[in-house]
């Protein structure tokens, strides 16, 4: 039974997130029924490295599951895109050693979101951004962002797996980068808790518009408290670009 | 009656292409329908820049029309994208002089066109690009390209709009330019042929590939046959980017 990693390539609009639900259309149940069918296996599954909430996209998630011994591991990707909604596609597969788990050995996760910076009103990229008219600061949204960096209890921007569960995470990287009429928040973290990304994106916003400060920022972090923090930016604009191992 | 020119964005993914045609979904038929709602008008006629085929995506495509004197200008945009699908948006209107026509009075058109040059599959990208596994030798394509730049008989490129029309037409600008793993075709022309700006890709891409040579794309351009030229480039590649005036 080869392990195998595969990294997956997916546009989320039309599923309810990553993680597997009944009866309700899901990136991993997608993924499972193509696999079961190729490798003609009862309830196949696989492990994600990220549970993208409904409407989050990726370009780099990573998967990993055991692959029959009779599946020539370089027909799995073909086969299994031929199965798959054109909505979700495996970019490429590697036979891994057994102990690999994409969750569980994944070193760090980077995501990008990407904001819309502009008045006018997009038919191309209404799946794909946060669009919003006023200007954003971004200088001052990188100042604030640069308090976040590090190991934290980020329990004001969000929740973990299980309750009870530890909020403690590591921020190893957080760019606000401009680009024409676009802003791009890039984060790299160990890992993320429910909903992190996006409040951590929801709240520098806030500090671009000048509704809030950096000081606010601080505040926040140490208030421990999920009510503390910004809006939550909508998921159409986070991909899960990379999974570091 | 002022006169308004509207720059449009469009997803041509799911319409018969700009041109109205009965009892089929086209950019141009939805637009004069959401106009003839908010103006109470029947039968309401634009103008359009660019005749896009089916698949094709604008982000500048111009369209002018005659708006009633007593619906108020800056009312327009939003009224009409209200009433617009979410995958046609208008996003800037201006009043101009009576004798402005978006088609006629338009002095050059620019287009671009994305190959994705790489093996791994998309899923995000999978309606915006031409996917080409094999590499592309951009310089070879540049040079080709220059072959093309300039006043020429096209008649290898495509369809003049009427029977008999003239197939001469002027190319202003036309680069190639690799970007990580896609490469980016620009053209600008004063006018374009049915089908030009996908022929003149498909041929490129052809000269990429060592299919043929720059001397193929010279004897291609003199034939002024239609048959001479490569294949067509796929339409969800191409977007109507500009109109100068």
């Amino acid at each position: 039974m080869p392990k195998i990693k595969a990294v997956i390539e997916y546009d989320g609009t039309d599923f309810f997130g990553f993680q597997k639900q009944p009866s309700k259309p899901t990136v991993q149940g997608e993924i499972e029924r193509a696999l079961g069918e190729i490798f003609q296996v009862d309830n196949f599954r696989i492990a994600g490295a990220g549970r993208t909430d409904a409407g989050v996209h990726a370009t780099g998630q990573v998967i990993s599951f055991d692959a029959p011994d009779r599946f020539p591991a370089d027909r799995i990707r073909p086969a299994a895109n031929g199965r798959l909604p054109k909505s979700i596609r495996l970019r490429r597969t590697e036979i891994v050693p057994e102990t690999f788990h994409a969750r569980y050995s994944a070193k760090s996760r980077t995501y990008i979101y990407v904001v819309l910076n502009r008045e006018e009103p997009t038919a191309l990229l209404a799946r794909y951004v946060w669009q919003i008219s006023r200007p954003l600061d971004a200088g001052e949204m990188q100042a604030a962002a640069e308090l976040l960096v590090g190991k934290n209890d980020f329990a004001s921007f969000g929740m973990p797996d299980r309750p009870g569960g530890t909020t403690v995470r590591r921020i190893l990287k957080l760019r606000i980068r401009p680009m024409k009429d676009a802003i791009i928040f890039g984060v790299r973290a160990d890992a993320f808790l429910r909903g992190m990304a996006r409040a951590i994106v929801g709240t520098l916003v806030e500090v671009g518009l000048g509704k809030r400060s950096r000081d606010d920022v601080e505040e926040i972090l140490s208030a421990r408290d999920r009510r503390a923090s910004g809006v939550s930016a909508p998921p159409r604009g986070l991909f899960l670009t990379r999974v570091e191992y």
